[in-house]
């Protein structure tokens, strides 16, 4: 701690006062006069928002590397008022469908990437090129991934000897999948409902409540920005802690989180975090942060004490990571595409390799790009290590994206066994692939131990490639799947 | 941060000063002069405690939301001296069969919620009538559930290729599922031990040390407060962040704190909470916290700033929960009394429901009692969230709690299947039912997985009805339970 | 809060500016002048930590207890500049096989223990009685160590039903086992670089990075001492938070992290730890800390506030306690020697115990040393639990690692029944041990379902030998393992 900082503390306590005077626009001042009654703790939590102390003028008055907004010039009507309840929740009425009449304003619930595009056009935009803002489309429109949800979601009957699935309804999935990969947002007629300020009318929701990465919403747009700008603070600290993150990458599909719990980076974090600064823009290394986090290494603007930049803002995210580790059969090069459906492989399965591992080249991105992005992320390994820590990390873990590829093709090779032999029925008899015991051990094998093997490696968490779904589980599986096959057979003999 | 806040932390840093001159109880001061070098920590620990700085008459002075105590009034003695050492420890002696005579005073080890309500009768009151309060008899004189936890603790042996389960012992039993049900504390003679101050003679505790939510006090009473109200400390604080529950609560059949974690409520509390008051009665929403925590949605007054009661402060915890999710086969409405021994199903088990799911109704609540329920903790809810989002996400957790019942009872088919055709020996045969390996996927099929996905449903955290012991292991277990059932059928022909 | 405390606060915000004066030596200061732009977070990292900021002159001024430094005098030349890169990375230059000419210096990329005993002496002394100091030979010179190594990284494949395991590289180990255990980092010739400085060479270091316990160092030294005092900030504050444990500490293996966490103490940390003080040397029970961490029972000098010593530092940490709880086939005394690469039991095997459990007494502490540990070790919990408290824990606890042991040798049982009939192939067939289904069942019964449920009892996290991959499973085991060779027998008849 230094003088300037001690400045900090004394300011952050005496700084709040001054800016209760922002103004508010007579559309905000409206909603609040009920709703901070009818929905307080919202309003509380606006309160102490960014949004609710800073007028689009004052942000766009900021050096550019310090400013959070990214359109080009102020538009009209809003420069000088705080963002507010009307601002985000009656902009671009026409496109929404779930715009609705309330007290005299034209009201949508859902705010949307669109809506948010207003002020922060850059951001939106980026984000649309990310995995994430197609990840419903990617899950639910891609028939084998489909699939494998159904049979996750689907309760299970049982009769005669034989299991059969139910097919899950939307909410079984809005709650399961597709709360982090999105719902479909749709309006389907109005509800009424009395209230302390007497009888209203509200657009009925399809898929609602849902805050997931791809959501389709009612104005067509994909995705959820509060998903990690959690509302109605929308803090930044929060988007940079890794908790934000973990909310989706905890299970054992992705154990990303875990993974950093137990790095060294993780650890410090944990020890240390408190004392740091998660709020300043630009994130600066070593002084608001000696170690990182999720959105240090993926997402925010980091710089130096001495002004160079270390990595640029993004929202697409991918740009700075070559592999595509999880989610996938195989690790394999990222799509180019943030659409996945269209990508089909020999075999006419919408995956980007082939089941034996060889990736659909054509879909992915090439070598040369595979190299800019590493080098984008090693700049920031190399803002606190050596060259030779650096390569020596990546070394081990490009390595590890081949080991466990190549324990993912044993395992898929068993499966080749099983239906070959008649002991599972597969792809030629027009059956699920993920039905039978031996399939679901095949699909823990890439889903869960492969993944959670690679996450380990990529970020130094050592349990999460050994003992924690890591490599110890990868070869248990493997002599299960064969134990499996050889009862079954004798079974079927 | 207002100025407000700004002069808190000023007051916060110079008031204990001036409450160092509380007044002790001359027993109490007694107790210390020994117990400051004896047991430093504990001494230590207490005197950061409320019960260390405020006088039961200044307790009483505060207004009616602000008090901590519920007594009518101030009791003689011990009014206008701090709650020390003596005043919970000698209270009540002949009561106490744990009663002993050491250094002049009749002290007992174990204080209890009877020693409690004597200021806080109100809340001793509420928790004789919350299951927990139950949760020694509820599992240790319930006939099933005492065999699950004999066949869980008991040491198998192997000969001959059968396996044998001994009895586990009270110390086993007290450090599995006792520590936290809680375990039955008794007096058996006396022990003698050379201390610092001499020889001294102690009374010889069975089943101690326990601090499990349904004790079985030398007093005859039920409970003890402080698994949850740690001592000496008692912070409320302690007691309404999220890691206080999860002593008991993070296991995989009660995955509650797991579920937490990863919910946005959760990752709320983890990035921001440290900014938060966690300390003032009532709690106020919005500007205490702005994510609730455990006590927030079950115990807690929380109140909002303009003065509305959002719910009452209740340790019955159960009366804003129609339905009880975890712990038993099926999800059930609440039963009425927190003594669940005395119900019996049909087929005569001290079951809420049938071994086939319906609920054994006479012994539970009925519609209108949970629709009551229901409502109290949508109140909750409705402080942040609209309607149609409360709306939205109770009808998915209510379809959860029929869809989780209908695998579970697709998992006890395949059971009943395998007594029948004598692939294991079940209620039948007079056998255990918890015993064989498949009768163990059973078990884990409620206990864990079905019980996961609607904790996860409940509070909408999605990992844990998905990959992380969710539906996923539903599935793959009725797979399983089926592919067992083949091969020992195979097996026994 | 005290007064005392409200002027720690002001003069911690002040104190800083007061020590930039603090002088550097002119070789650290050549360092800083490329490095502030090479590595600008490790050197941000640096200047928050002690060494930056004091000199051992001023480190030795004070009183012995609250030295943080070990030497008996100032050695010349570095007494009056604070420890910065020099300081640390050009020490000892010729027993350093990487040492290399770095702009004029004679610099060691791998700072070791013997680096660090120059200023530390008996910490680094103690640390090598440490079994941790041992733990690369410990597991990968041990024959039987080695191969359940192998077969849990190494790559499966399989061919017409045949399994067999590739052998795994170096790389594969340092990011499984050796993470923790440490790699044995060698100098293999040198590696040219463009850096912004121009083109340097630096040594090729094999093994690199790793912070491992045991890592075999390019002195010839054993162990990192950045295993838990992170760099470059080497926070003590860090050091006695259990996130820093949990790093190896974690995984189904050794939970012993998430055990604390779930345990009362372990939840006082997680609601209460950020109101300690984690920084004051020696560390106070009751006043800096009111639960203990895994540093305060395992290593930190504990004194009350009456100034008596609780607990006398160590860096061996066994030393206060007499059973090795994890990690081998069988709960025993501690081995005498750190190095358990020397013990022989009577099959030959370098294990502790006989297969069946029995000790190999001779290379193992003896009852008195036991009772002596035991009595360190109690004197931590005594300082805030009364002496029935700690004697039922203890006795709860010593009764289940026999039970735990009778459990695993059931499952030994079975196995070598398994190996004896040919269901499996073991010791007597000169086949692996772990490389079998059964078998991965079975290490999975001793390194994950006994060691949880012991380190459960250990420490009063009562999930962990309940549901949480304790008794529960260990059950579930038995009864999988003899299906599985009920399965098996059939089929090889």
């Amino acid at each position: 701690m230094t003088i300037t900082r001690a400045l900090t503390i004394l300011f952050a306590l005496i700084w709040p006062c001054c800016t209760l005077a922002a103004e508010l626009s007579p559309a905000t001042s409206n909603c609040l006069e009920c709703h901070r009654s009818a929905s307080p703790g919202a309003v509380a939590d606006w309160e102490r928002s960014r949004h609710a102390q800073v007028t689009l003028t004052e942000a766009l008055g900021k050096p550019s590397q310090e400013r959070r907004v990214s359109l080009g010039k102020t538009p009209k009507g809003i420069a000088d008022v705080v963002i507010g309840c009307a601002e985000c929740h009656t902009i671009n009425p026409r496109k929404h469908h779930d715009t609705f009449e309330h007290e005299g304003n034209e009201v949508h619930v859902v705010v949307t990437p669109q809506d948010c595009a207003s002020c922060h056009p850059t951001e939106v935009k980026q984000y649309s090129q990310n995995l994430m803002s197609h990840a419903y489309g990617n899950l639910n429109k891609n028939p084998v991934y489909h699939d494998l949800m159904e049979l996750t979601n689907g309760v299970a009957s049982y009769d005669n000897m034989k299991v059969t699935y139910k097919k899950p309804d939307a909410g079984t999935d809005a709650e399961s999948c597709n709360y982090c990969h999105g719902t479909h947002i749709e309006v389907q007629g109005s509800t009424t409902r009395d209230t302390d300020f007497g009888e209203m009318a509200f657009p009925t929701l399809m898929g609602w409540p849902n805050q997931g990465v791809g959501r389709i919403n009612p104005d067509g747009s994909m995705g959820s920005c509060t998903a990690c700008h959690t509302r109605h603070q929308f803090s930044i600290q929060m988007a940079r802690k890794p908790y934000t993150c973990a909310e989706c990458h905890k299970g054992p599909d992705v154990p990303a989180y875990k993974v950093y719990a137990v790095s060294k980076h993780g650890t410090i974090f944990s020890s240390l975090g408190e004392q740091w600064n998660a709020e300043n823009v630009p994130w600066t290394v070593g002084k608001d942060f000696t170690a990182p986090t999720c959105a240090a290494c993926h997402i925010s603007l980091i710089m130096t004490e001495e002004g160079e930049v270390v990595a640029e803002r993004t929202h697409q995210m991918n740009d700075r990571l070559p592999w595509r580790l999880f989610g996938l059969i195989y690790a394999h090069p990222h799509p180019q595409s943030p659409d996945t459906t269209i990508i089909k492989n020999k075999a006419g399965l919408a995956l980007p390799t082939e089941l034996t591992g060889e990736p659909v080249a054509t879909y992915l991105i090439d070598d040369q790009e595979q190299e800019k992005r590493r080098r984008t992320m090693q700049k920031v390994c190399l803002s606190c290590h050596h060259a030779g820590w650096v390569e020596g990390q990546w070394s081990r873990f490009e390595h590890t994206i081949r080991t466990t590829n190549e324990s993912t093709l044993t395992a898929t090779k068993i499966i080749l066994a099983a239906w070959d032999t008649g002991a599972a029925m597969g792809l030629a008899d027009d059956d699920s692939i993920f039905n039978e015991a031996i399939e679901k051990k095949w699909v823990e094998h890439w889903l869960f131990f492969a993944n959670s093997t690679r996450l380990s490696s990529a970020m130094a968490g050592a349990d999460y490639g050994a003992f924690a779904n890591g490599r110890w589980y990868m070869n248990k599986n493997i002599q299960e799947m064969v134990d499996w096959l050889e009862f079954k057979q004798r079974e079927t003999q």
